[in-house]
């Protein structure tokens, strides 16, 4: 029998297609993949020696015996620009903002091949709190209310380029979504005194049926209402609104959880496609006690459609209880 | 220089993004198709003659000497069903409803390779009354909030056969996303005393430059803030609150307005992809003033990532205003 689960947060309701659900192991991904067995690649705008074939406006970079070992540039077709005043208009019905914004890219390491599942968690370390410096840098542009941090791993999750690299985008407004996501952790801190987050975390340790892994720091669980199979969230046990404010030795934490998580996916599903976000509270909230910030992790194992796209809606043909019990039992 | 426009009615801002936009004729779709030569198919489900192989339990049927032209059959797979009681439970944050609801498939020919775009309007105006007829009778079952008709088209549209059909859902609950629109479209009309949908229209009329083509009681648009390449709308010129009220003579002229929309989409962009949904205000909101039904028509031209899933955002990797130059000129 489905049933349908409601998302603890942004209250959408997902449909758990029980009646058409596939087994954990019938989501493993054989389509034809983005990799190379090459660590350099001549023809990559991203590969280190390339430099002059495919310029880059480098913003930032760390440098390791005078090379880089991770590099940020701004987006060669940045979706948003810094070379565009603010504006906002109004014609008639319709409203219109300049393009204003950061696009850059972070890239991740200078070998061509490699992806966060299998870089040591101290390569991983110096990722995140490179994010976190960039991040941390860009928040303090007046005209930017909300920074997003995101990867797409392979063809099916937008990603067209192998090198692995994940994006900043920073926007003039807060998303629709996003600021809807604040306000429903806002009602339930005033309906019950305490971040849902943190009541979420107490209940699903205390379950235990759809954790994924606990560290020091951070949990991971395949959520109660994922809207598709293996859908997980990466969250710190103790509370915090923004990721710019982790502390180092939960970095150190996160890289560890993130690589176990990424590669329990990568050898479970055989390298499936994937994005994660980093979800924070936006800027102009501030560190608050109602929004908890947190790393959302959605493999591209299924395809929307027409009920998707119409009702806003998810059907997930898997069972969540069942995936977060697959991905545990994955050895790294 | 890119630019964030805001949709209308669901107020979310979608980036135009012109620094990386490409032009209408590089949307023309060449990937492999979901398509057949053959008029019949022994392995359809769906085609004349295979019910014995393929058992299905049918709903609901029209016919022409004595053979179905129109089917309604329950979905085999189905993500809800009516062979479950309707109940609701929360355990501590979790709250889940059982999976009670309809989910029929329209099977829209007897022929096995055809598609809307290249039936006949007198064969497309039956598929839609028939539409019709099966919303009517499923809304007034109590326990259902929200019909959603839809249709996927194609293989990056959520589709997996190639003989032609439309499915409905009918859901206990409203969608959160469906009951935001009709929200903001009732504030609209507390501000203005009017509907934004018919404003819209006016406004587009006036404008022109948006319009793919108008009919006596219908006009389709590329949205202005359409959240992909050639995202459109198809709206009836009069104000009507739900399509389960359309009148003879207003199916008759949106049947030909649908194939036209749709063959100008087939011969400009090679047979895309697309989903097409027809969205109503829901049950228990009857008729009213503010909220206006359309169909929305999205072709699956590109991927969604990290940057979507994060922030609900769409960015639109071309000019809306060229693409509907470039449909209004397709002729058909």
């Amino acid at each position: 029998m489905s049933e349908l689960r409601q998302n603890i947060v942004y209250k959408e309701w997902v449909i758990i297609a029980k009646e058409r659900a596939k087994r954990p192991h019938d989501f493993i991904d054989n389509s034809p993949k983005l990799e190379s067995d090459k660590t350099y690649d001549e023809n990559c705008p991203f590969c280190p020696g390339n430099e002059e074939k495919f310029p880059h406006i480098e913003v930032d970079r760390i440098e390791k015996n005078s090379k880089w070992i991770l590099k940020s540039v701004f987006n060669k077709y940045p979706a948003l620009s810094k070379d565009t005043s603010f504006e906002w208009f109004e014609k008639d019905i319709f409203r219109v903002i300049t393009g204003y914004g950061i696009h850059e890219v972070i890239i991740e390491s200078p070998i061509h091949n490699t992806t966060i599942a299998l870089m040591s968690p101290k390569e991983i370390s110096s990722v995140l709190l490179f994010y976190k410096k960039r991040e941390r840098e860009i928040s303090k542009n007046k005209n930017i209310e909300y920074v997003i941090i995101f990867r797409n791993h392979g063809y099916k999750a937008g990603a067209s380029l192998v090198h692995p690299h994940s994006q900043i985008l920073a926007l003039p407004i807060i998303p629709r979504d996003v600021k809807q996501r604040v306000e429903e952790a806002f009602k339930y801190y005033s309906d019950h005194g305490r971040c849902v987050f943190c009541k979420l975390i107490e209940e699903e340790i205390k379950n235990q049926e759809r954790i994924i892994l606990e560290t020091d720091h951070f949990v991971s669980m395949v959520l109660y209402a994922a809207s598709s199979p293996f859908h997980s969230w990466i969250l710190p046990k103790k509370h915090l609104s923004r990721f710019v404010d982790i502390k180092d030795e939960e970095i150190e934490d996160l890289s560890k959880h993130l690589k176990n998580v990424l590669l329990k996916l990568y050898k479970g599903l055989n390298n499936p496609d994937y994005n994660y976000i980093l979800r924070s509270s936006p800027i102009s909230y501030g560190n608050n006690k109602y929004f908890h910030w947190y790393i959302t992790i959605v493999p591209r194992l299924t395809r929307s459609a027409g009920f998707e796209l119409g009702s806003g809606m998810f059907i997930n043909p898997s069972i969540p209880e069942e995936d977060a019990k697959f991905l545990r039992e994955i050895e790294v």
